[in-house]
């Protein structure tokens, strides 16, 4: 078991998913948040949703006090790359002697700074992203027998991970077993395995969503539940979606909308419609394994109750499926209505590559 | 100016995309090509379609006595992996002062047998698959001034490199500044320029795509035409396929398709119709920027005239849109047709990140 300190300066409010989805879903535990912004005051206060006393400080030496086994990097910048005024933070947590943990795009093991320091301290660096060697797709996963769940969203950053989670938990708390399969940095750190499809050479990214698929299924769940990547109109980020949409071969999709989002983040590309996002996508899963969406979980936060069942009612309106916030309202609902829609569907080709 | 001798041991006639590539477009001469199974005969006695002389020989041995200056790995498998039984024709070439060209996705100068030689020797290795660093798409490419046509296809392998290439030398013919974008293995060889997209970090690949078109329109050209890459069914391969359809910002796309091919290569599933693919296409071009299909470019090869031309006419009928094949009746009037339509498209969002 780690204990974590979490490095997000000046971002743990606002700008640091890969913080909040450790601390709210893994079952590391998090002792301290290095936030100079916060400095003094605690999780929960700062973050409502999470229910962690856990206290914030200005420094990772700050954060030793604590007996942190590890340093996470909280934060998932644009591009992956660490901001450079972090490097003395991460210096100082290996020179106290924390292992660290980092699912930037820019490999730490990698940078001799870093690797010089973790040597002369024995302390190692976990790339969460580094991809492990990955084949080609080969179809395999047409012949996985549990329905498989695939989150599609309407933007980046808007809970599909967090949709995920909560149904699989909402599943266990049925007594069915089901499985989260972890498809970016703060899904690995939660699960403890996974692969960051979005860190795999292009040509090999369906080749990986394929082996995480597998993965699961040799854990003989009942149901398979993906965590989503990007959004099939992301300018820089759908060639990820795809590779989801085709290398898991999901049975069902979920959609997941941020109900204020109207354009995709820093691009400006106008947002599709409910109904536009699953035509969208099913058409795609009919090129090769068809797919059919079968519920919609909305991100509501920051509305009032009786403006987040507005959106919910009307989401159920314009799609005619089961509609929720798993968040604001619990998983339990959602997943009752949606379970019964997962059910095995066939590719078009049962043709798998020798 | 490179001197090629070209290894395709066993592949040459019908599995060797690269060789053929190179030894019809390069401005690089080929001097021989392994293949011990045509060891005897001329390029052009094998392939008839390339008018080469060269001779084909049995090892690489026997290929050094025509003063190649390279050995150019000329096939591209599956996964990009090298055949082991490779190994030691690549070392006789390295022992015989040759400098190694390879598409491959294993990288043959991290490779420690042949950096070792390589260094032993004084021959250098490139390994054109190896990408340079990348930044994310930003939105610049939608600002390129020239419009940008993008080959599709209904399959890896049917010819989209070769339509772009011979288009782009028609337009040459009539006077025009035409800028040939290489995608993949081959058309760098040829070009001596380019990134392997496939090769490319999937969050990278659309930025990829765009740095592609950057540096095209850095030349100044009127047009520029862009080799596809994958199929946008194919299994494996489309998310390399949409990174392209959105990152290069096309404002047109030209269909090519193997008339012949009835389902997708090795994974089996059914190839689309014409009118499927490029109502697909255009879909996915329609939510970021709009794109249309302006002409077909089929590939005829081994259909008699008479079967050649009613392929031909069934595409113009199918798809109301100019359609031939370019390497049968030449690229002149299938040009002729679409370069009226190259017009440039807005996209739905100019916003383009800072």
């Amino acid at each position: 078991m780690r204990k974590y300190a979490i490095l997000a300066p000046g971002q743990f409010a606002d700008n640091a998913k890969t913080a909040h989805g450790v601390i709210g879903y893994s079952t590391d535990e998090t002792v301290a948040v290095v936030d100079p912004d916060y400095a003094g005051r605690t999780v929960s206060e700062v973050v409502p949703y999470l229910d962690s006393s856990a206290p914030i400080v200005a420094t990772v030496s700050d954060a030793l006090q604590y007996d942190p086994t590890s340093l996470l990097i909280g934060t998932a910048p644009q591009g992956g790359k660490l901001p450079p005024e972090w490097r003395a933070e991460i210096l100082r947590a290996i020179e106290g002697g924390l292992e660290i943990v980092s699912g930037l795009h820019d490999m730490l093991a990698d940078d001799s700074e870093f690797a010089d320091a973790a040597r002369r301290h024995s302390v190692t660096i976990w790339d969460v992203r580094k991809p492990p060697d990955i084949p080609l797709f080969s179809g395999a996963a047409y012949d996985v027998k549990a329905p498989i769940l695939l989150a599609v969203g309407n933007d980046c950053a808007v809970g599909k991970m967090t949709v995920i989670l909560e149904l699989a938990r909402a599943a266990r708390d049925t007594g069915m077993r089901a499985e989260f399969v972890p498809t970016g940095q703060t899904g690995i750190m939660i699960a403890g395995w996974g692969i960051a499809v979005d860190r795999v050479i292009s040509d090999f990214a369906t080749g990986a969503c394929e082996q995480l698929v597998l993965e699961a299924a040799r854990r003989d769940p009942q149901y398979i539940l993906v965590e989503g990547q990007g959004a099939i109109n992301h300018p820089a980020y759908a060639p990820v979606t795809l590779a989801l949409l085709y290398g898991c071969a999901p049975d069902a999709l979920l959609l997941v909308a941020d109900v204020k989002r109207t354009h995709i983040e820093t691009y400006g590309t106008p947002i599709l419609s409910y109904s536009g996002l699953i035509t969208a996508h099913e058409n795609l899963c009919g090129l090769l394994k068809p797919a059919a969406a079968v519920g919609v979980a909305l991100n509501t936060h920051g509305l009032d109750a009786s403006q987040a069942a507005e959106e919910i009612a009307r989401a159920r309106e314009e799609t005619s499926l089961p509609a929720d916030d798993v968040v604001r309202n619990g998983p339990g609902a959602l997943w009752k209505a949606v379970a019964p829609k997962l059910v095995k569907r066939h590719p078009l080709s049962t043709r798998v590559v020798a």
